[in-house]
């Protein structure tokens, strides 16, 4: 990098920098950004003889690519704890679709997306990919607070608050493709639900759809076993290869959950280039299943990670996220050198980039690639010694280590302060909303 | 509780109160201490008339007992993040037991368990129950920050640099029993390290001896299946029904692990009365198996809670310990109502101290016992909304809300400060035994 060629915005001078691609650490480094872009990642001592607008020193933080949270439902942290320790089905049918037929509409959606923001800031995300209803008002309120996100709008066969049905879902969702095309923090994609939510008539069409606009599409997909056996009792043939006749499994394709997949399903994910997006916390509180991340690894399938909703979690605290998926890989895998930690920390950015097709924007501290950035302070106790800071990153407990977060070269978080967001609104909206919907449920549960 | 009776030392004043035993959450209750012990929990309105020498308001605030950390190997964090991402035989054998041969002493010993002291305090752990060389020094360490501490004293058949051999730790641990025995905070167990590693003589010795004086005895156990497989090919029993047939397994008796468990293994330990101590994140990261929880509860074996050294974990938070043991008990047992939040939180309090039998002086705000205690801040966003706190503590990330800890009364952290110890001589001891413990790794290396 020439020190005439750009017009350097910010220098960040951190202790180490976790590019994540290239793979290793490096120390004595800076990153240069210009433009929203990361335009240098080199020697400090070469970065202190160039011109910078801003100079930012973090003598104890690792720099790292922002966390990519490939699966939330954002508008959810609202029913945070609204219902714990429920299997799946009794879960949703009983609590939370009757919370959310009672109480979603844009004000929840707008209040819960504020509050998610904010809580995925504060530990480290700066991309994330949702399925909601009123993706509009997710997306509109990801833009204000000047957070990356794509939004896959939900597609179910039955009407809800945000549309009639099928056809609805699927004209509201590709209105808002076609109007954020051009923007550059905002993607937009299919959010089929999950096969047993929706008839084949409109699983068709979102294929041919999808094909069409060459969108990604993301779905829940072999969340548990009981969805597959009741599948092969309705269908005939599993979720998967019913979703692969209808045409929907190719490389677009991200498939949420995947715990209950045979040798034949690997294959099939293998054969089609399609994307796992792994939720181990979700799995293990709903008591799902295990996805089996190390055998789809071998079998050459990308596997991204999410934090599901905040009401299945409990929280978007996607460094929480990594390190259960690392231990939980190893036991699952019985295989200690499972998901090693720098393969967790790719899974966590690239990984997950890759499978929303951000890999070329995001997900990785190269040059030319967004400044999507986070730094996290390691110089507490509970990180002391640091052997390997990589490692400590996974099986630490360091989210609340995150200090600094930028986007697309913004800073968003400074010192653990939220910049584009008003954290006292945030916490008495939430507050309100407690009130309301506990208020609500109480008043159904006396009713009944 | 007359308002004569007892001189109050501290009143505390929080928004909510989590005894455990009774169950349940209490709001607008006060907790009085006096004397080092709890002598009431009371209504607000009622406290308000009493006279104290201190009185705390805690108004964003829940109150509990102090964690039970049942198993660790505390100066073990001077090994955090030492080795990772290998299988627990290579760990050990190749990374471990080299580095501790060639470091450990008192020094060590003493610089590590402050370490751990401050950590284990900054997140809610207010008694440990230690496994590890120079437990004298341990003792020491922990009464002089006025910790509580069970330290069951390591027996092996090899020499290290605390002995000999298995006579020489028996003898030393019996003098440091009979050293402690008057002592408030501090206790004294046998630690057998595990059936692998000691022989049928040195165990018998220790059942009897344990038996003549009334102590505990705590031991790994049925860590791998390997464990297992091997013990069926030397002894042709199961280490379990060995250990029962040297006359080990009572109801003095931890367990610690219990992945490999058959059903005479839960009839032998229900039989007993026998204790397992939970270690989820150890057995995940060394891929060591899966310990049935849900299975044991329902055997009527009490299971308590550990994080083991944080060179297998990599830190000592038990919160986040409890969670991890929460989620993967339900997935463990295919069943989301398995452990729940309550039951989880009793894990970590209660059934830990039940297990060390020292249920009768903590592990719940109960008159008569001893305070110990803590108080977390519950107001910051991810905590938001809060429809069920003790669910919170569980499915949540609240290390970091911990602000205060009590033990015997006596304020040790206040406002997240470390009141009797020193936070930055600790973390200069750390760095400096990274510097010679990664440099002499480094020359091992080059050696081979």
């Amino acid at each position: 990098m020439s020190d005439t060629a750009t017009a350097i915005d910010t220098l960040l001078f951190p202790r180490w920098i976790l590019p994540i691609a290239p793979a290793g650490l490096l120390e004595q480094h800076a990153l240069a950004i210009a433009g929203g872009r990361i335009v240098g990642l080199l020697p400090a001592a070469d970065a202190r003889r160039l011109a910078a607008r801003q100079v930012i020193e973090l003598p104890d933080h690792l720099l790292m690519p922002g966390l990519v949270n490939a699966h939330s439902h954002a508008p959810m942290t609202l029913l945070r704890g609204f219902a714990d320790d429920l299997p799946l089905q009794e879960w949703l049918n009983e609590q939370i679709w009757p919370a959310e037929a009672a109480w979603v509409g844009e004000e929840f959606v707008r209040d819960g997306t504020r509050l998610a923001l904010a809580e995925m800031l504060l530990s480290g995300t700066t991309c994330f990919a949702d399925m909601y209803f009123f993706p509009d008002v997710i997306a509109q309120t990801a833009l204000d607070a000047g957070m990356r996100a794509r939004l896959h709008f939900p597609i179910f066969d039955f009407p809800s608050a945000w549309g009639s049905g099928a056809e609805d879902y699927i004209h509201k969702g590709v209105t808002l493709y076609d109007h954020y095309k051009p923007s550059g923090l905002i993607s937009v994609g299919f959010g089929p639900h999950a096969p047993y939510t929706i008839s084949d008539g409109p699983l068709e069409k979102v294929a041919m759809l999808a094909a069409e606009l060459d969108a990604p599409i993301q779905i829940h997909l072999h969340e548990t076993q009981q969805e597959v056996d009741d599948s092969l009792r309705q269908f005939g043939e599993r979720p998967l290869a019913r979703l692969a006749r209808l045409g929907l499994v190719g490389p677009r394709t991200q498939c949420v959950h995947a715990t209950a997949l045979d040798d034949d399903d690997i294959a099939c994910l293998t054969r089609a280039n399609a994307h796992v997006i792994h939720c181990p916390e979700s799995n293990l509180k709903l008591a799902s299943g295990f996805c089996p991340v190390q055998k789809l690894l071998d079998a050459g399938v990308n596997v991204g990670l999410g934090t599901d909703g905040a009401a299945s979690n409990n929280d978007l605290d996607l460094f929480g996220e990594l390190r259960t998926a690392a231990l939980l890989a190893k036991a699952v895998a019985g295989n200690a050198a499972a998901l090693p930690a720098e393969a967790a920390l790719r899974m966590a950015t690239l990984d997950s980039a890759r499978a929303l097709g951000l890999d070329g924007e995001i997900g990785s501290l190269e040059t030319g690639k967004w400044a999507d950035v986070i730094a996290l302070d390691l110089s507490a106790l509970p990180q002391q010694p640091l052997y390997h800071p990589a490692s400590q990153l996974v099986y630490g407990n360091v989210s609340a280590c995150v200090t600094h977060a930028w986007v697309a070269g913004r800073l968003l978080l400074e010192n653990r302060q939220l910049l584009t967001l008003n954290p006292l609104a945030i916490g008495e909206r939430a507050r309100d909303w407690q009130r309301r919907i506990a208020g609500g449920k109480t008043a159904v549960q006396a009713a009944s």
